[in-house]
């Protein structure tokens, strides 16, 4: 039932300072740096209402995630028992999406910048949403 | 930048009483049914944690979305302006990811019946996360 794959095309890319996963923060909450979204021209439409002060969820593809890992040590403490990765957030998963909610700070073109992003440089954007209050 | 794609690939799919998406209530607490989630048995090792209670994010693919659309009138109200996909939750977007937070009601080996899921009935699953609080 479940045979088929789907092919996601990245919007954009993260713009960052953080360039070492192993030292990216597990969450944003926990002291991401502020960075820039920077996005395809083609998308450009579908951005037209994001502002400064915009609550939003980025959505990432954490593509230096291993796909094969099911278990691990929460916090990569191996003194965390074994746990299914569907009850962490561990970026190792079969479909390592990223979820981040950030604010936005400034936009300049197809260029967003937010707060507490714990993504690394480089890191493809799929989607942008608001969250919903 | 962005030129690479990346493929998704199902980890299980929702089975519902919801069939068809122009009924489907737009955002789960505007009550979506009860439903369950049939996972891979791939994937088994990876859900060994979730239990009734839980709070988690369904992650699915919306396949039924229109991957090129970058403006909407939001709720499908024409009355509303048209603005960009992207600060709207509108399943049409160029990456259709559906963000769905319910809980756990109960957990019968590989398929787990939550609350309030307003995805239709054979969306693909593609990963879960836990509410953090």
């Amino acid at each position: 039932m479940t045979e088929a794959r789907i092919e996601v095309t990245p919007i954009g890319v993260v713009e960052s300072a953080l360039t070492d996963p192993a030292a990216a923060p597990k969450q944003g909450h926990e002291g991401g740096p502020d960075a820039w979204l920077v996005f395809d021209p083609g998308v450009a439409d579908g951005l037209s209402d994001v502002g400064p002060g915009d609550r939003i969820i980025v959505l990432t593809w954490l593509d230096r995630a291993g796909r094969d890992v099911l278990r691990v040590h929460p916090r990569d403490d191996p003194a965390n028992p074994l746990r299914g990765v569907f009850s962490t957030r561990s970026a190792d998963r079969p479909n390592p999406i990223g979820l981040h909610p950030v604010e936005v700070l400034a936009v300049d073109g197809l260029r967003i910048q937010v707060s507490g992003l714990e993504a690394v440089d480089g890191t493809p954007i799929v989607d942008v949403k608001p969250v919903l209050v």
